[in-house]
């Protein structure tokens, strides 16, 4: 590699504007670590003029972002829009062609076309680098691909979501609602001010999961429908009933080969607050991998935000510099398996049933005969009268039972009328 | 790099006898990975004919280490022998002279040659890889040079020896003493069973904390002498005080630049049951990194046994396999600064002090004095009477003050006949 490398960021937003007054502070210091001068020689973003909390060279700057490959030699280039298609997708594409190296947190983009953006790269002998993908500033990824390289790893999961963690653990330490959490979150920069849709409903820790899937157990990435829930159901009841049963509400995301077939999946979980993925609060992220022969590791950091976000794309950058030629996703693109689905169904855990009923006789048994014709048998009981309104609340935590038992013993619940609000499932880990 | 790639691994313990096994069963999975065929084609051990957990190829066995490096063509060399000096060290010197790329789980090679095998190594340019030296099973070392890379690290500390942290852990748990918990250790293989001076006395953790500075401070490996005690003095009722305190008593190995000046020690350390720290139990090992701008990062897993440090082991090898060439401490030798080192005198925290004492009227006014005289302030005193034997056990949490203070202060009990034992202290984390 030359002494002296160009380049370019493409997306300028709250991550891409951090990471351009990164580098340039911190040039002496790659150049001393890699022995490479690192000049930013092109930034592009919708909007020249916006407000930015670090100035740009606007010399540099592209309306367009495909014209800076084209009209600048550019070594490495950062796509920070995040976009799963379009112009995210045509740049990074574009770059890869010409034999740019690529770096993004865009893990909407790398979970959707990771395995052909990876063909590519891997045909062009270009390094294409997503570190900041996963978990921001915990080094997961590479931690996977090479610290436990040789580890038969049969299970990846935590939390890998700051906005929803922070979100459930505001909502357990102030008592207050979900939407008014939210706007809280969206105030500090936790939440997208706009549509923080798909970190709520658990679509951006899926993402992860699937790239962390593709590396753990060398798989193409999985295109299957899963079980993804997020938390916009959760109410502030359901966070004190967990409290009062010592148990807390944590959003995770599990990737699981069971039977030698994939398992993925998003969904709230109840978890013992003494156990060590109860205790990991707010914007924090942490990832615990299963493995032989190195045992449980648990991986713990910042999950987000534009300083952990751009410790991982810079660790890539070095990674880059330092002459690594990597295959994106650990292993070549023709070695990576399809790997057979897990049948959803069969997924087999403890429930937490909250049933909003009518304070009337009867209804108890109604729901528990429900049960018992299901086989789905009963742990405890929590029934709660709320005289005034002439209801009650009727907590039920189950046995292990399958989710397509489950959902059938459920759903005779939707029509009745004692029942009155379809029951609020919460699995147990 | 060639496609076919020759090994030896010298020193068949516990360490070498696994890795050897684990080579020859993951040839496949390692060809898969990085494209090459490795072969084991010399081992070497004190004795060949020792009864070992797995059975070895006695026809590549060597009774002399050095003969392997003259006579096969090697391309990689474990060295699995263990000791700071002698052999161990005249192996990996011949080897890396040899251009012989070095893997090794020595720390006490590392720590007090680390310097000069780097140097040689960067001057022969080949690999010197000791990932396995330091928290066992985490690779703490990868992700210090390569994955937090630009950041700006002011603080490393952890629970790094998983012997210590097992018998305090079982102590807690039973009740019992540390000679018999000790022995249960040996036992069980977590400590070992001729000589586990160097796992109890703080020095193992040592070695880990002098490697940790190096890499996260950019230093070349400090030769100061420093505060360094382990936990052979920790009395079962120590633990049950801070029980009651709920507070637990961990091994911490602390590595900081304060004001520019590199501090580090090993000593056992007071620390909430509710941290994080506290609750990392059993032969788990934990490293926690502080930085700018990822923030504090958290990194645990298994800390012994030769399953984690053989899957540290290959994650170096399979670096050495895909054409990295690395810095064994992240930058360039002549890059690497000396640091100034901190003045353990001004070293502060609070205090726990038990004292066994005389139960009669005035001691504990005698102790009250002396810390006042010395302006140690009081946070909190337990004096437990113990009227059968006329004693009483005095434990007093003081306010933060420094080491040198805390040092003139105490001393005057050394004499006074009405102090039955020279005062524990252990410090709050």
């Amino acid at each position: 590699m030359k002494k002296q490398i160009n380049i370019a960021i493409v997306g300028l937003g709250q991550v891409g504007i951090f990471l351009y007054n990164e580098i340039n502070n911190k040039k002496k210091d790659i150049e001393l670590k890699t022995g490479r001068k690192i000049n930013i020689v092109g930034i592009s973003a919708k909007n020249k003029n916006k407000k930015r909390r670090f100035k740009i060279n606007k010399k540099i700057f592209f309306t367009n972002p495909l014209n800076i490959i084209q009209n600048k030699k550019i070594d490495v280039l950062f796509e920070c829009i995040g976009l799963s298609d379009g112009i995210s997708l045509r740049v990074v594409e574009k770059a890869l062609k010409n034999k740019i190296n690529v770096i993004t947190p865009n893990k909407a983009l790398i979970a959707k076309h990771g395995d052909y953006l990876s063909k590519l790269a891997e045909r062009k002998n270009t390094n294409l680098e997503f570190e900041a993908s996963v978990a921001g500033g915990i080094p997961i990824l590479r931690t996977i691909k090479e610290g436990l390289a040789t580890n038969k790893i049969h299970k990846v999961f935590g939390i890998l979501n700051g906005t929803t963690n922070y979100i459930l653990s505001e909502m357990e330490k102030t008592g207050e609602n979900f939407n008014k959490v939210l706007k809280k979150a969206q105030f500090l920069g936790y939440a997208e001010p706009g549509n923080p849709k798909f970190d709520l409903n658990g679509l951006d820790a899926f993402a992860k999961v699937r790239i962390l899937s593709a590396l753990a157990f060398n798989n193409l990435i999985s295109k299957k429908k899963c079980i993804m829930e997020g938390i916009e159901k959760i109410d502030i009841k359901d966070i004190k009933i967990a409290n009062q049963l010592n148990l807390r509400i944590k959003l995770l995301g599990i990737s699981e080969m069971i039977n030698g077939k994939l398992f993925e999946t998003v969904h709230p979980c109840l978890v013992g607050k003494n156990t060590y993925i109860g205790n990991v609060n707010g914007v924090m992220n942490a990832v615990i991998t299963q493995g032989k022969p190195v045992g449980e590791s648990i991986f713990q950091g910042e999950g987000a935000g534009p300083g952990p976000t751009s410790s991982s794309l810079l660790s890539d950058l070095l990674s880059i510099l330092r002459g690594n030629k990597k295959y994106p996703f650990g292993i070549s693109y023709v070695k990576r398996k399809i790997v057979k689905p897990f049948n959803n169904n069969n997924y087999t855990n403890s429930l937490y049933l909250r049933f909003e009923v009518k304070d009337k006789s009867g209804v108890l048994s109604k729901i528990t005969n429900r049960l018992a014709k299901f086989k789905i048998s009963i742990k405890r009981i929590i029934q709660t009268p709320d005289k005034k309104n002439n209801k009650a609340t009727i907590v039920i935590i189950t046995h292990k039972t399958s989710e397509i038992n489950s959902k059938k013993c459920l759903s005779v619940f939707r029509k009745d009328r004692d029942i009155l609000q379809f029951p609020t499932l919460i699995r147990l880990y």
